[in-house]
């Protein structure tokens, strides 16, 4: 039977217990109902009534590749309502191959000891390790892994996290070393509030409990046998990986440049995908494309990017942070993206969200684009946890709020991903009607722009609203969104896993409902429960009114289009 | 027929029109009406959308008693809520007399020239005084007398208005060319979005038109009478002011001391009402006691404290000051709280809300409790509009929320008034409840501590809701709270004034409901439309967990109890 394992921070007690109430749920569905269920949604993110839900998704252990991702769900500091971030790394792996369905930390210390959560085949244990305090996740990881093992899996946070700042984010260790990120809503600020530096699972090679594991495995490599086959596959994913869309962004005029205020930026090739697979390829050295994040990826569309001579500045360089820590911020050549990137991850922190705070900053006038020095010494200021440091290690909202800016991309406290709302309306909708806030992963319509008119006033509603729900579907899965094709294609295939693994019966409805709409009503409930009524359902006043460049789009979707996007 | 200004300041358009569908709504209550009518609930409180209303009372203009009180309402970049502050000085007298309800100020310039609405006889016009820009409100004061006449009324914001800094206030002169303030909630921030540095309204002696100037005229002798033959009024009003009650509230351990980490402090007698008026007229020279601060009131609670050689400090020390300014931040002498009053009344920041930023600041570690040059330094980051100041500036709840502090005493984004809701739990259930926010104002319920027990668990939220829509009836009338007594004694007078004024025949139920009831419910509708659904009517959860010294008091009012605070 699986197990819920729980850490009461403030008493130290570690509770292991088997629950089998939760059914289907796992990651993020799991996440939403034990936040709903034992969270007050109007407390304080920062106090001993939050709670950080560490729940790897339901097929997490299983050999389904790019399944085994893990959710971290809380409070937001930043939103003030549920967040769940998932990630990569091999965390979740070996959660679900121990059978825990989810690490529940909860409480607060009152000393300010920095503890590591230990979890093998013995039990758990919170370790005190002071050494590890203020440390990079980098430094961090490396140092857990010197003393527990090379392939443990790890979840850990940087300085951002530990001095809980807004926009500090989740490390999780990959099999190469290198990050993963549970980036967004500052989850690792309340692994912070909690005093824990680091949650360690060992590695093994335990398998979860199958009810018909010769029907489960059947599916795995039908579904393998399509990724295999797809030639897609080997010729973007594993070279250009995320940064594949880079100039379709920029073509669509969605491309966040300079705060938001163009869509598009002249020496975009720059940034572009194939540019960056070319300096990887022709860099060498510690450099390399085609990387899985976590053990049995087929996709493996991680990188580790380096400099001129080889040597790693950052793995992984991927569309969003190249959007917002690239064009955003003026830059149109990739080194100062991934130097940027580098510093994110170590400091720990939302590269997103830095990347929002960065392009408002400088908007306000405290450095100018396309300057690395000047983007560096304010990611110095955050580092160091000084007053600037701390507006803006607090995200976007606070950052403009405190400046006194009136451009602020954000929804719910939580900055705008890679597309800009106006040319991008249905990604306009999800931020603003998602209970996550401004967050592409919740329902990123960038896929469907063959479907639906990226600039068009209708459809938005419908099509946000129904990726919402089927993003959280894989969520709870624990499903990376590139293993998309082979499983939207026919959705039954993941009711055969789930049925398989499970011994339930389920149909694709009930799956979408159990994995989906049910779980965002759930985090809708919780926002409302926590005072984000819907009038809190908007994105801020400038798209509306500000012509963006150089399509000159507005954001004009009627309320009524709006409303369609609640799940 | 009285009249509405509007004053667009996106077009610099001025329109005067007579506007009768507002019946009995005077201040407060108008301010509300029009809001909820004009503003969208959900928009951003600096933007082109919201609205700043100046509404005097509705018997402002008349001669009775302290009752020309002028309110100022908009959304609130404070709370993200609507709010209203009133204050006295003459400008609220004289609108009252030139029969204008409201000037609202609406839209938004392009430009950032410093405007001046100017009013008199001939009617309404807007004028560029760049002069004036970041100038203190003392000098932009002085400058607008001398160049429009030495008894005109003044509405004016000092540089934390220009600034758009959360806590910033307005000004308003007094007839000693002292100035008053229309201090919570950020309306100086709202006036300073407007581009409006000052409105100046010409000294008049029109008077207003009466239904039955006798009837009137004889309910104004009979409360002017009781004033007059009242002994406290001399004996305690006109010397110790609002200040009397400093040893009071310190014995309930329920003044706010060193960021409210205590309800009462060693040395409180250095802080006392009677210390005040003894310094006053034992140094002499600028200073005095007995000061009305507008022309006619009868109590005359304002003073002038001045310094050891006679020269004036501030004008006027208060009780909400001395807790914020004196004991919040350890002083148990009144001449640093008078010089950082000053200094707030200067830049144009709410001295209660920034004696709660102060606080927190110094409780983080930035200073130390009892030191004043700490104190100024910090003040003169606000001053400056440095970062640091720009963080302090916007308030207690962006000051705590950056520098991570635990400790916010504030409700809805706004930092609670001089009386620690552990102790005194009413006020506990007005600054959740209100929508207001945290602001005394709204229902204070210190008055009431002979008949409902201030630490008790029960009557309070009755208590809290009756004294909610009673002090806004006043707040809509245009009376100052201290002349509630006669009032309150026999309402049917308020009923009288009321009546004989508009030819009326309102009862006191209905005096109650229409400049009361109705107009919390209003207030309460727009913050729900806002955004700030009831999951917002809380307190930070320290004063539920940690314990007051030195009662030893929590807050402990149960839910059902807070529910009964609701108008």
């Amino acid at each position: 039977m699986p197990v819920i394992i729980k850490v009461n921070m403030t008493t130290k007690e570690i509770t292991t217990g088997e629950n089998p109430d939760y059914g289907l749920l796992g990651g993020r569905a799991l996440s939403a109902r034990i936040l709903l269920d034992e969270v007050p949604p109007n407390c304080e993110p920062f106090g001993a009534k939050n709670k950080l839900v560490i729940a790897p998704g339901l097929l997490a252990g299983t050999p389904v590749t790019s399944g085994s991702r893990v959710s971290c769900g809380a409070k937001s500091p930043l939103t003030n309502g549920i967040k769940e971030a998932n990630c990569g790394g091999n965390i979740g792996l070996f959660l679900g191959r121990f059978g825990i369905k989810a690490v529940v930390l909860e409480g607060q210390p009152a000393d300010d000891n920095a503890y590591v959560l230990k979890i093998d085949k013995d039990g758990s244990s919170l370790l005190v390790m002071n050494e590890l305090k203020q440390l990079g996740t980098y430094e961090t990881d490396q140092k857990l892994r010197a003393r527990f093992g090379k392939g443990i899996g790890v979840l850990c946070i940087g300085p951002a996290g530990e001095n809980r700042l807004k926009m500090a984010a989740i490390a999780s260790s990959d099999p190469n070393g290198e990050l993963k990120f549970a980036a967004r809503g500052g989850l690792g600020a309340v692994m912070g509030s909690k005093g824990v530096k680091a949650v360690v699972v060992d590695k093994t090679l335990q398998q979860p409990v199958y009810h018909d594991r010769q029907k489960f495995m059947e599916m795995v490599r039908m579904i393998h046998a399509e990724f295999i086959n797809d030639p897609k596959i080997k010729q973007v994913n594993q070279k250009t990986g995320t940064a594949t869309i880079v100039k379709a962004v920029n073509a669509m005029g969605a491309l966040p440049t300079r705060n938001f205020r163009q869509g598009a930026i002249d020496g975009v090739e720059g940034l572009s995908g194939e540019t960056m697979y070319a300096t990887i390829t022709s860099r060498g050295g510690e450099g390399g494309a085609g990387v899985s994040c976590m053990d049995g990826c087929l996709i493996k569309c991680s990188n580790i990017y380096p400099d001129a001579s080889g040597k790693k500045i950052c793995s992984t360089l991927q569309y969003e942070n190249i959007a917002l820590l690239g064009s955003n911020l003026g830059f149109t050549n990739l080194d100062p993206v991934a130097r940027l990137n580098h510093e994110c991850d170590d400091i720990g922190v939302d590269a997103i969200e830095a990347g929002a705070v960065l392009g408002v900053a400088i908007d306000m006038g405290m450095g100018t684009w396309d300057d690395l020095d000047g983007s560096m010494a304010l990611m110095k200021e955050i580092r160091n946890n000084t007053v600037l440091g701390k507006v803006l290690g607090h995200g976007v909202q606070v950052t403009g709020d405190v400046l006194g800016s009136r451009r602020i991309p954000a929804a719910k406290g939580q900055s705008f991903a890679g597309y800009d709302p106006r040319t991008l309306k249905g990604n306009g909708v999800t931020y603003a009607m998602s209970p996550m806030g401004a967050d592409h992963t919740a329902g990123n319509c960038f896929g469907s722009r063959g479907e639906v008119n990226p600039r068009g006033t209708g459809q938005q509603g419908d099509l946000s609203r129904s990726l919402q729900y089927k993003m959280c579907a894989l969520d709870s899965l624990g499903f990376c969104i590139f293993a998309r094709p082979p499983l939207f294609k026919d959705p039954s295939r993941m009711t055969t896993l789930v049925n398989s693994l499970c011994g339930t019966d389920i149909s694709v409805d009930q799956l979408w409902e159990i994995m989906g709409i049910s779980v965002v009503k759930t985090e809708r409930e919780f926002n409302i429960r926590a005072g984000l009524s819907p009038a809190n359902d908007k994105l801020p006043e400038y798209v509306y009114l500000e012509p963006l460049a150089p399509t000159n789009e507005v954001f004009d979707l009627s309320e009524e289009e709006m409303l369609k996007g609640i799940v």
